[in-house]
């Protein structure tokens, strides 16, 4: 199959590089044109990029020149690690021009016709590009990804949903320092200390699982009926969010059957096709002591859920911990994902 | 006033070397004794131990030879930093024998004649000394003190009672390296990592707070009636426990109230002729980052709970975070605090 | 003895709170002005200010008004954290408004006639005011006070030089994150990693040693004649700069002759008057594994030098290992001991 | 080709574990067996060992079933992992018993007729096997892999040696945590903190570099005519050993020649012919604060040297840092390195 020629605006920033790393083998997409700030326009990315993924940078990569952040690179796809205000601009004019956005962005996230996407979790919901394209009159559209931080613990929430019903959950956070980018948290706020404060982070944690735990029906999205409370907390760690979860079950369920939810569950049947989706995007740890952020977050090539400590709670009904790789699954390698489905259910079209 | 005389029981390892650094300038207290293992028993206390606490050794303290942990030490009060099986057996010896025991082990915390003692929270659990040494036929008694991580969050919890009614509560703790003494955790476990287990911990921190909020009516102990869930994890830190709780209130409360019955709170009366209860137990933190362990933990000498992020909960009613110097309030600062109370109340005599 | 009333330059950064930290209770002077930059003049120093040493601000440095850094303030002595390219700029002013300044900034650090003062090394070295006020016209004057990392292992190296005479030295540093200030280092620097690069560094630890261990001759100021090459490194410590040092000595001594001379080193007799000037500035550790950041740096409060690991070098002549703390010894508080020191010599009036 | 069977002697240790792990798709190696202790005996690899190393446990090797290390397993090759003390007794029996040990164990490094190997800097040291097998009477033989803080610096100072002549240096090391294994050092050790002590280490870094760098003429070793000093590190890094090396030169060099002499260095032919030995050995990093133990480990599949900060020394020459891998490098890659120069030059037979 011939690659579909693709773009990344911001490609500078920590997202944007996660982005060059992951789709330089990609089987499907290839990365021709990279965006960045007015101070880099003209130079090569090579030269441009302070690169802090750990890994070298793709030489392709290295040679492109960066261009600025208009709707005139000539690409089908482009993948947006714009900061949220400039996607809040600049998104929907790519759109519009007939782009398929997919956006690592928190600008569209909410917007009632914009999908937030998981293909584990909700393929159907690109229904919505539909009445998005039509609402706006776009020959393009936006697809987003969810936070890092919501990632973290949204697969065993959607298993606990199809199963048991999910009512309400308890979320506490500890997240990587990659998440802030480079200078990004300062050592001294991070050395024989934590930080309990990500700024808008954990009202993201309350607000998206609602809508990716929703139903499209009709073309039209519903939010789940789900009562959440978060605490997000930045710890000393590179990468790796994990989450510790209480839930509240509309059918009681006891500890073994919840693992043997989440060990049988099976990914849509979509998901097989996708270069991205690991074999296992579930792996469930028996061990009392895992996840850990180091020793699992590179499970599935750090596109897995790695989840353990499922025990009674007896306050809700059902505790967990729960581990993704934020800046893999919980960014750059999520949103590739999502492009995938978009090639895979013919919304991104093959050349 | 002359100072009364007391010893420390297992005096070489982290708990018991705060107890000795505590006690070296102690108004009331005087340490004229230290007990040690087989090992170290004859030497020098300079020598035998390998000191890991901040700050110099105490040269009196130093100076001192190691004895057996035998009940013939001519002191009347004993801490107690025993490991817990030894504890079991050695404690009750010790309160035959005539000994005030103010031990710091887990053995008897949960026991249900002896007093699970925070004197800003419980001071009148003492009278459950009275049925203790009648069942058992002691002139001494044993009196403990909890669990560091159970420590972290108890006043807060507390004040929710007092004011408003306590129905339940979620906890996630984040727990300072310190608390597993020395070599304790290894080093290729919390760099760039972070552990969700410390064994037997979550169990303490969903049991003991039934307790210390319990009831003592004509002399009988009445756990409170709650629900409680937790989750205890190990982090890069040094000292000091972070406590991240949500609360299920009786009586409903907007966060302002809730803020405003924790600044109101004051400590019972007989904490101010305390010398070790710091002018402020409970410290409220405005700002959106705090408490964070190294910033906050040193406040009030580190016997302060310092409490922030008050909001509401949509799940519970309530979150807070809320934080404890672990080795000092959470272990040999509380012990002393309670022989303090113990003076006060009469129940250690004043030479 | 009536206090003297003092400023601090630059008060809002990192050296600068040091500065108001460590003159909180002094005993000769008394903080009752600070400057800040353009953004923060005219605002409560306790509402500018965001503190980041440990333990609380002082109250009544909190209530101080921020002055703009001009030489209209009414004190007789400046306390100047100024940045380098400020202070370069500043410091003649005030001097020449008839201020002690005491600084701590690199500006005139190397200048021919300015002390680059530590009182138990070189107190003679003040002679040099006199010909800088004469040459300048100026009725103030200036001293300043070495690099961090300069100082961790400056005190050895004169204790060799005046009984073997030195000859050379190599020195490896290993730095602490408090040197680079808030927000200073990224955590992505500092986690599972190291940096061997402090900008400037190398050349200052090059350099003003040859100053420090030089000798003021009829008011003229001669440089050591040594060879020095250094390597500083920065390290996730938060307080304390080790150094790693061998040296070539004229006279040959064994390693005992060298702990000997370390042992034996008493301050010059002007030290036994300074309040800041621990009773024992140098201490000797005979572990193998000290001195060590953590364990060791506030010997002395802070201002002691901790030495250790004293053998034998087959291509120089002796190694040792030296540490003092970076933001006490290595800045404020070796600035106000220069202070104290300009005050026994009479060169600052007591009121 | 048909690949060659091999035992790994002590498994389940940490570097026990990377022979592991860098066996599972070796070109010409099949891993067929491996020895744990006593404890471990006839269990399954799989659960008999505390999994450490980056990345899952190869599935092959998981299924092998723990044998005593004894000289009666059918391969002809046994890589050595052994504690030193059991090397120095069981090594000599595999030799004795015909086979090929390729050890990563001190025990025997400094053997006169024991190759220590590097096959970037000596494979001609294997001509050292002949005296060893005629001396001892053995079918087999010994070969030995320098101490992993030796390795960090050994390649650039064999290039200063061929180029300029090495008379000297002095080394500072900085060594991370994974080389003391599990547990291994305390989290209490390193937080906040580092420590100036290996045990051992100084000198092996004062010895190890005159054989490695030493010449073998007819049959027999001549040490290299060198002084060495050194002072090893222990520091909050995960994986990756740095060492801040000065070097005296016979024949003096500017700074720019010794860049370009390690820029022109090529390895041996015969390097061309293994699998394990990087295209490019030595990468020279021209940026001021590199090599960085997290950001340049990974160099060469963690089998290169990265190399910096070349310039002059006042004191001897000229000064650099190096960074090596150390437990892929330093240990078992090197020691694989080893075994496959063996098979290139015939020394171990191919099937």
């Amino acid at each position: 199959m011939k690659k579909i020629p693709v773009a990344i605006l911001a490609a500078t920033g920590a997202v944007g590089q996660r982005f060059v790393q992951l789709l330089a083998d990609h089987p499907w997409f290839e990365l021709t044109a990279v965006t960045g700030s007015e101070r880099t326009i003209g130079q090569k990315y090579g030269q441009a990029v302070n690169w802090i993924v750990p890994g070298p940078m793709p030489e392709k990569a290295a040679n492109l020149t960066i261009l600025p952040t208009e709707a005139n690179i000539d690409v089908p796809v482009v993948f947006s690690a714009l900061p949220s205000k400039e996607a809040w601009e600049k998104e929907p004019y790519f759109a519009q021009g007939g782009y398929a956005v997919v956006s690592n962005a928190s600008a569209y996230r909410m917007a009632t016709d914009v999908p937030l996407l998981i293909p584990e979790l909700n393929p159907d919901h690109t229904e919505l590009i539909a009445s998005q394209r039509a609402s706006n009159g776009w020959s393009g559209f936006i697809v987003t990804s969810p936070n890092c931080s919501t990632t973290s613990a949204i697969l065993p929430l959607k298993i606990l949903q199809d199963n048991f019903g999910l009512e309400a959950a308890i979320m506490v956070t500890l997240q990587a320092i990659s998440g802030a980018g480079y200078p990004g948290v300062p050592a001294l706020d991070m050395l024989d200390n934590l930080v309990p404060y990500i700024e808008g982070e954990d009202s993201k944690l309350e607000i998206e699982p609602k809508k990716l735990l929703g139903e499209v029906r009709h073309g039209r999205l519903h939010l789940a009926d789900l009562r959440l409370s978060a605490q997000a907390n930045r710890v000393p760690v590179l990468d790796g969010h994990l989450a510790s979860v209480s839930a509240l079950l509309h059918d009681k369920a006891a500890p073994e059957q919840v693992v043997e939810a989440l060990q049988g569950w099976r990914p849509p049947a979509i998901c097989a096709e996708l270069p991205g989706s690991p074999a296992q995007p579930l792996i469930y740890l028996p061990e009392p002591d895992r996840p850990q952020p180091r020793r699992d977050r590179e499970a599935g090539n750090g596109m897995a859920w790695t989840v353990g400590k499922v025990r009674g709670c007896d306050v809700l009904d059902i505790r967990f911990m729960a581990l993704t790789h934020n800046t893999v699954r919980g960014a750059a390698g999520g949103a590739i994902l999502n492009a995938e489905l978009l090639v895979a259910q013919g919304l991104i079209e093959r050349p």
